[in-house]
């Protein structure tokens, strides 16, 4: 059941999961089946879609690291890379209450179907409020079974308290990553540093340079290698999540599965309009107004148009795509200069591309 | 730092708790000064209150297990013990969003501490709703922390086995049984049945069963201890919960911190609600008509009168009240024929009383 290849990694993680939630199943049915039908929900969100990019980069980690792929460990191991996309789904849905968002891979949030669910039903009470909470629950139970099988998995005491050194840091990261994302955008704190701190903490560390770490240590990697690897994942972290602003921006809605322009009307502060805004400020500070005018609010498509318009002419999209160049241009250098397996670097530089070069 | 006498346990807790509080501080500061200040809520809400009736509980079931309280393993399982007390705190946060609590311990609670912090500041954006937003990410810390403190404890591998055994059914339970709840409250069922069910998973097994039987997994204990502690658990805890809706509703405010007849207000589907609405329906369809409109509403002082008047002269309230002597005295017999040191069973029981007697 362990991946053939880095390109079976999101096939086996499912398999994985289909199985944990199975398990699970019997746990919230024996509490009762109504409650069942609801933490069913957790299973669909994420078994309907995902990249599994944070599984993804720490099988690669674990390979990096010189992990055995054909052995018991391995099993194991490969169970706490797929744990990480328990993380993710309580990240998600849990952002997607904070953002107020109604989609998500082309289909209702969670909180937006259970409420849809409580309508249907004729349930006492405010639909929406019951969404709320239902999802909040939902997402502590992903939480907390992430967090299971890291607990239940056989590792070698020496290999645990690695695993769980870069385990713990990496989720109080996230999370205050993602408290930092809101108060900087309730502070209305427009500058290029605020951007890049909550792209570091909420996106690079967590989606890519701890993932990283714990496939290396669950291959018992040394602090040189957890070290190094942590430095070319922040890089390519930062890529993945300026490619992310860019397509939130231009993406295609067909693509990507999100509505046109999503960042601009969320009013997101991404590293693209700090750059923009800025520029802007010093050079046409006419412009700038213009472009805060069309951020955190609905647009229509001439909006939408205007403000891309106002991102591209003033260089601040050109300045992010060459940014993404040079972060992944330095971060596979350092790669280069690991002492890995031929195949796994090669693994992970086509990961790399194929994530900062994405479409959706 | 290890509690001296059972009833040294909440300050020994808070000791503890102070010090992973500055600890995690550190953390937290590293990503920004402004996410701290936000986490450093849930230090304060931690350590503002509360009775720490489930590390109480667990170091009573280590010690009822034959735990020795004087070497390294010992204050290894106090911390484990203490953990608890960081899930509870997830649990509050989250609950008084879902339930949409202003005030907790006579203070306001978290999310709308942060909702006047963000009027005050005169940030952006909704404070309600980012009040909301924080806490749900505050719950989310507090619930990784607890985690953190049972992946970080130097366990030996078997009673780690043991260890996570009741942790990740506690915690599924737990988040399973509140789910529950708020279905229940949604569907209506106004079953006695029901009522029992959300007390056996929210309240039992999460405050009384299961830290019991942590408690004795950290001392090692075997299977048979672990079940007879979850039987005298699972009668303390619902005694436990009876209690909790008996001051629900007949509490003094000036004792338990909360507004008066607040289940009432909340429409909580307690156990003496479903025996009074049963008694009405059978023997007066007009008071249970009458107690139904009292039930999830604004009260007048002549409205909670009416309602306590009501769930009195049925016989619910007094039926409830034998009820809780019942199962206290049912779960001290069994323990009572427990193999476990005398003072240790002294403690217990001491406990059980005090929690099934209290007046807040």
């Amino acid at each position: 059941m362990l991946p053939a290849t880095i390109d079976d990694v999101p096939a086996a993680v499912g398999r994985l999961l289909a199985d944990v939630f199975t398990e699970r199943r019997s746990a919230t049915a024996a509490v009762s089946d109504r409650v069942a039908d609801l933490t069913d929900l957790i299973g669909d969100f994420v078994m309907g879609g995902g990249k599994r990019v944070r599984p993804t980069f720490a099988w690669a980690g674990f390979r990096l690291a010189g992990g055995r792929t054909d052995d018991g460990d391995a099993a194991t191991a490969f169970e706490v890379c797929a744990a990480l996309e328990l993380i993710q789904a309580c990240a998600l849905i849990h952002d997607d209450v904070i953002d107020r968002s109604d989609t998500r891979r082309g289909r209702p949030t969670v909180h937006r179907a259970v409420a849809a669910r409580h309508r249907e039903r004729g349930w006492l009470g405010d639909p929406d409020h019951f969404g709320t909470s239902t999802a909040i629950l939902l997402g502590d139970l992903a939480l907390s079974w992430a967090d299971d099988i890291v607990a239940q998995a056989p590792l070698h005491p020496a290999v645990r308290e690695r695993v769980v050194a870069v385990w713990t840091a990496m989720r109080t990261e996230v999370l205050a990553g993602q408290t930092l994302d809101i108060v900087t955008e309730a502070a209305a704190d427009e500058s290029v540093d605020a951007a890049y701190r909550v792209m570091r903490f909420k996106t690079a560390g967590y989606t890519v340079s701890r993932p990283l770490q714990l496939g290396a240590s669950l291959a018992g990697a040394g602090d040189e290698t957890v070290e190094v690897l942590g430095r070319i994942g922040d890089g390519l972290g930062v890529a993945f999540q300026l490619r992310d602003d860019m397509l939130g921006v231009f993406g295609d809605p067909a693509v990507t599965g999100k509505p046109s322009g999503d960042d601009l009307v969320a009013g997101k502060r991404t590293a693209l309009l700090a750059v923009a805004l800025r520029r802007l400020d010093s050079d046409d500070p006419a412009a700038a107004a213009r472009l805060r005018g069309l951020v955190g609010r609905p647009l229509t498509p001439t909006d939408l148009d205007d403000a891309r318009a106002l991102l591209v002419d003033c260089g601040a999209a050109a300045e992010i795509e060459e940014e993404i160049g040079r972060l992944v241009d330095e971060a596979l250098a350092v790669l280069d200069d690991l002492d890995a397996p031929a195949d796994a670097r090669a693994d992970l530089t086509a990961v790399a591309h194929a994530l900062t070069r994405r479409r959706s």
